[in-house]
């Protein structure tokens, strides 16, 4: 990949695509199965600590539910490029999530978003 | 509850509703007529960047736009309390905003959503 190719000499030095280098937004929309809900409630949470914590480039993943309809996930994620993204879903932790739900997530929608503004305490 | 016991003596100490010291989140969805994009944009990029700058309630305020549907707005929204929530909606910088979009916004849904996990580097 260009991406560790890059880190040979510098960081991101020689990629070839510079939209790679920009901050990469996307909204995850995902329905649960409602009896197995704890269950896939526990592996979103384990995978995207693990995710932030140990990869670099995985900037935000703030994954909520519906108030009134606990089924209906929403995973908002920022990733510092896209190929962070990329990274990110050869992981282990990442294939270990998407293994344990997948007989529990009833439909997935990717959105790829473009920030307006993202403004934070933090 | 022991919490709320606990902060007798510290601030929110007469608040009756132990809810409202909860972090409050919302995803708002705003669809947007297509000729006054540029205009709204704008409009709401000034709106959180004086929500975030001014009001120590307003936690973040993520704001993007569906890249293949450039009219869908998603803002993910984190105050630090309902209390907080209801100030902001009172702020000129708020109603501002409100009255320069009302004629460039074709629908608005508020969702209320509940944290499953709100990991970030920042």
């Amino acid at each position: 990949m260009a991406l560790a190719f890059g880190l040979f000499i510098a960081p991101f030095a020689n990629s070839a695509n510079a939209q790679e280098k920009k901050p990469m937004i996307r909204i995850a929309r995902i329905v649960v199965d409602s009896v197995r809900l704890t269950e896939y409630r526990a592996a979103l949470k384990e995978g995207i600590e693990t995710a932030v914590r140990l990869e670099p480039g995985v900037l935000t993943l703030y994954a909520v539910y519906d108030r009134e309809r606990p089924t209906h996930i929403t995973v908002f994620e920022i990733y510092a490029d896209e190929a962070a993204y990329k990274l990110h879903i050869q992981t282990p932790h990442f294939l270990k999530y998407k293994e344990t739900v997948k007989d529990m997530v009833k439909s997935l929608e990717l959105v790829d978003a473009v920030p307006i503004g993202l403004e934070s305490k933090h």
